[in-house]
């Protein structure tokens, strides 16, 4: 008989991996708590705008899906970096053509789950709200909040895809043996936005990810199809210029005007948007097993991380694509599958989540100093140098296969040469000097 | 009108804070999944006996149960370390009459729920598992399991007593900005046991803590007043030696009689008993904030620990006694009172997890050793030499009224000094004489 399998979630993750499962034969029951979003219209005011890369495009390729994504998403080359006095500094991601692209989770939600809807033996259950599962016997209970009733599921594999405060998790979390860390971070973010200009153009340069580096902490811009930027202030709750002294409009209008004089001027509505949206919290999710029984966790469910490297849904997908390929190594053995899949991507799911929590220091504070500029452009002349043997940290992470867990050791490695290089004198002189590139020679004959 | 409490735990916490909210003159109604234990009978099989302490009987002496423990109780006056070739040394845990108290679990709160329920306006439900709880409205949702229904609870405060793993915490964990690691060890634990002599007499002394330190695993056993021993094997999970070698006859029955040739000669049932009792895991909690609006995590809940320095339970027990005085202390303004109560014993929550981790290394391994052995008793005569500037670590966490946090610190710091008289020149053989005396003198002279 085909077997029956559960995804909690229809966010970004669960869609798309009912879509994978489908391709195999399944039959899939994808359940979500909130309403169907076709519907409804997606919830706003707490998402960050997605970065999709290299990771979640390969991902989605193999099933069609890139094509939808396409179709709403915007290229970002590079960062532009706004500094206080006004001026710009436009620092690009990779080469050519490289790029990360801003898509709204919203759309992208919306039009995979109706993607998916279409791929045979897929059922979507919306309002259906985890609320119980008997991990012996993979059977799920979920509150249907429409109909005010319980309804028990029978499958033979659940996967939870219900993200950072998966239901499946807390379930899971009651099992022998669970461990995990949940923390939240001390600073949260706030979105705002940019509407589009008299003529339904892009106030901003279109084709970047804009920074306003504060230090302590920063503002962000990404492009949306109708003209508009989702502007997303990242900032702690407690200290200096900190989220509690912005309590007053006065606050707001003087704290804006001081930090981002240039921004400011294109919000007309914020003092409106920061009152109306809330103050949302960053949280970060390390645990394990992922696996109980026939039940998985995937995507955030199993590592949920900050937004600042731009590879939450991109880990997801790349979950998604490497347990495809795991159940094609296995030949659909499930239980030696499920088992596969949580030891090779948790070493990843760690990685990336321990570069995204550096990644704010690199985005508020070291993205808008000169010497940390230099620094990157010194990385990208290495790299163009020996492209067989040297790639930037970030687009180890960003454009290529290399696994999170090697790109972070590879990236750690680098660093060593790259902080003896910028300690080399008058640096700021000969950079582009022999004396650089002899040493990253020799750091390449021993290291790769 | 009358303030109403819902304590979701029947255990040695939950019992204790019913006698005192009572003796506020509260309505307290206490919920417990499991059966009343005064009809059922105790599960056994997998509870460490306890050693109550001087901040337990402390707390346990507001409310007259210090009598009803003191029935039950069987002192124990040092530890019995029993070396591999069969010899024993004991060695003292404090000075003269003092002790800590071997207890069961089951006697203890079986007595504990009798005599709360004589208590005014306390009130037990048992088969009532926590299944919901609204935190805005201090309503919670009980699975009344004997009947098969839902039954809803209106109260004005809620405390989670329910221990490790705390169904009040898992509610609480989706409430935002909560944080929480949740560790197993890789090691765990399996009861066995001693029994009585032919004419109920104890096998081994009576009045000790025995210890088989191993080295990487221990055995201990603490006396009960039938005459027998309550035996716990403490050992990991993987690796030599370890439980997952011990799944035959032949290898349980080789490894007692290797490593533990004196014990196991009293241990006529111990390939039974080994094979019948679950291999139990062991769990640390660190979480926080223990209080959203007016429900509060307080016990093991709040602080889940390992049983190495004996101190779950009276660490539980304290935090009813300090809340009770912070009650007093805010004239009883609950919110007041619950985030004082948080603020000041989350540290010592944190401090004695970490010196009950740290003890097992102290148990299994050093309390074996010669260097050790002088060490504590180097430590001893500093104590008996300058009794108001300096105590025995043990005895700051066992029988002081010393903050966790402050003897943790204490000890770090006395832990130098004991340090560089290891390093003196023949300690062994001079350890008694001046110069060791001449350096504790100094060193307090210089630290407190």
């Amino acid at each position: 008989m085909q077997k029956h399998i559960a995804i909690v979630g229809a966010g970004l993750v669960g869609s798309l991996l009912a879509c994978y499962l489908s391709k195999r034969g399944y039959k899939v029951s994808v359940f979500e708590k909130r309403p169907d979003m076709r519907l409804a219209g997606y919830i706003g005011g707490r998402s960050i705008n997605l970065a999709l890369s290299h990771r979640g495009w390969k991902a989605l390729k193999k099933t069609g899906l890139d094509k939808t994504a396409n179709a709403i998403a915007i290229p970002m080359k590079g960062r532009m970096i706004h500094q206080l006095s006004g001026s710009t500094d436009f620092i690009p991601y990779g080469t050519g053509e490289q790029a990360i692209y801003s898509i709204s989770r919203g759309d992208l939600n919306r039009l995979m789950v109706e993607q998916a809807d279409e791929f045979p033996h897929v059922d979507f259950y919306f309002n259906h709200r985890c609320d119980f599962i008997d991990f012996e016997k993979n059977k799920l209970r979920f509150e249907d909040t429409l109909n005010n009733r319980f309804v028990e599921v029978n499958t033979d594999i659940i996967f939870g895809a219900d993200g950072a405060y998966s239901e499946v998790r807390y379930e899971m979390q009651k099992t022998p043996n669970f461990n995990i860390n949940q923390q939240h971070e001390p600073y949260g973010y706030k979105e705002l936005s940019i509407p589009p200009g008299k003529n339904g153009e892009h106030q901003l340069e279109k084709n970047a990810l804009h920074i306003w580096p504060r230090g302590n902490f920063m503002m962000i811009a990404l492009p949306n199809m109708d003209g508009s930027f989702t502007v997303t202030l990242f900032n702690s709750f407690k200290g200096e210029n900190s989220f509690e002294h912005l309590t007053t409009g006065q606050e707001v209008e003087t704290f804006f005007a001081q930090q981002f004089p240039d921004a400011v001027a294109l919000m007309p509505n914020i003092k409106k948007d920061f009152f109306e949206n809330p103050t949302s919290s960053l949280v970060t999710i390390r645990c394990f097993p992922w696996k109980y029984n026939h039940t998985c966790l995937i995507g955030d469910a199993a590592h949920a991380i900050v937004p600042f490297y731009g590879q939450g849904m991109n880990c997801g997908f790349e979950d998604v694509k490497e347990l495809d390929e795991i159940l094609d190594a296995t030949g659909e053995n499930w239980e030696a599958a499920l088992d596969k899949f949580q030891h090779q991507r948790k070493p990843n799911g760690d990685a990336i989540l321990d570069l995204a929590l550096y990644n704010y220091i690199e985005m508020r504070d070291l993205s808008g100093r000169e010497d940390f500029q230099l620094r990157l452009k010194i990385e990208k002349k290495i790299a163009a140098a020996f492209p067989d043997k040297f790639m930037t940290l970030y687009a180890m992470v960003t454009f290529s296969d290399f696994s999170y867990a090697e790109a972070k050791k590879r990236g750690e490695q680098q660093s060593e040469l790259l902080d003896a290089i910028m300690q080399l004198p008058n640096i700021e002189q000969q950079w582009e000097g022999e004396a650089v590139m002899q040493m990253a020679k020799e750091w390449i004959n021993k290291n790769r």
